[in-house]
């Protein structure tokens, strides 16, 4: 039998390697050459999985984006209110934490984002996935208030009002933790408080 | 007389030309050439004001926290509480708009933050500038509370905790504005709303 190469697993693998990069070196750092020696692979093996450096950066951030949403699973109809109001603290909070891991992704997504606005390839990527971040804590907010019962109910302005107030407040204690301006238990304690205020104030 | 030239407003000509270069470009992508080029003037120019890139990009870092600092004033005493809640308010939403300038310089911010954690230089600047911004905003949310009267009250520590939450969602909501995914005004609404609720919840 032929040897099966995973082609998404290889790829996959190509982009933590370019993320270590861009964290050290930020995405205008990135070269064939530092990703294929963060990843201990030749050049020509990124080259023949991303034809240019656009390819792989751009790809970095899609799978930034997917990895995110593996890691909380999709946010789909919540069944009860309590399991909405874990699922909405697991997303706001997640794995926030003084961990490398934690700082490392972070600092990656902020440099997308800062990129965001005069790259419309990464701009395009990062607003759709803060526009579908938005979405999703919509949708739980609107379950864990428990309006529905056990149906999901259809979210009304002020759900997505609230669910713009705490991602965004999330997205900003992320980027404190990240400098060490705020420790990460602290800026838990202050999205944890502001969740249960929101999914109480029905 | 012999000709008088204005070291500081020269090297403030070149931070305006290297912010430029970095919204374009990226801190990484920031060169000697680049900045000449934005500003108009020669490589040698640049050189005699800056030795290295790093001195170059340090001193756009501290220079764009100073200009926050010289745009929103110092921030003092607040006088009477109603002073102090107009003051907060100007420093959570200041110039939040749809404006090319507002998103570039915002944008610049986000470059420098999100090398906060690779580069220590920009750190120690960056989380200088984050807590003494939480500071600042947690002595005009005391001053706006209104328990001192015309005296500046003593913060206490929910005093801190809403100014850090109202520091971070500005911070949050400002990045949102920069890559389009929520409008200027929307944004400004909602920290609108949440400063009038942690004014009036004294």
């Amino acid at each position: 039998m032929p040897k099966v190469v995973d082609h998404d697993q290889r790829r996959a693998e190509l982009a933590l390697a370019l993320w270590q990069v861009i964290h050290e070196q930020g995405i205008d750092g990135v070269t064939f050459r530092a990703v294929a020696q963060a990843a201990g692979v030749s050049v020509e093996r990124v080259q023949h999985y991303f034809p240019s450096k656009d390819d792989l950066v751009l790809h970095g951030c899609r799978q930034m984006v997917a990895s995110a949403v593996v890691d909380h699973g999709p946010p789909e109809a919540p069944g009860d209110p309590r399991t909405a109001a874990e699922e909405l603290r697991s997303l706001l909070i997640g794995a926030m934490s003084e961990s490398v891991d934690f700082k490392i992704g972070a600092s990656v997504w902020a440099a997308y984002q800062s990129k965001a606005a005069s790259s419309p390839g990464i701009g395009a990527i990062v607003t759709d996935a803060l526009a579908e971040r938005a979405r999703a804590l919509t949708r739980l907010l609107a379950g864990a208030r428990g309006r529905g019962g056990r149906e999901q109910p259809a979210p009304t302005s002020d759900d997505r009002r609230d669910a713009l107030r705490l991602a965004a407040l999330s997205e900003g204690l992320t980027l404190r933790v990240v400098v060490g301006a705020v420790r990460a238990d602290e800026a838990r304690r202050v999205i944890q408080a502001e969740v249960d205020r929101c999914v109480n104030d029905t």
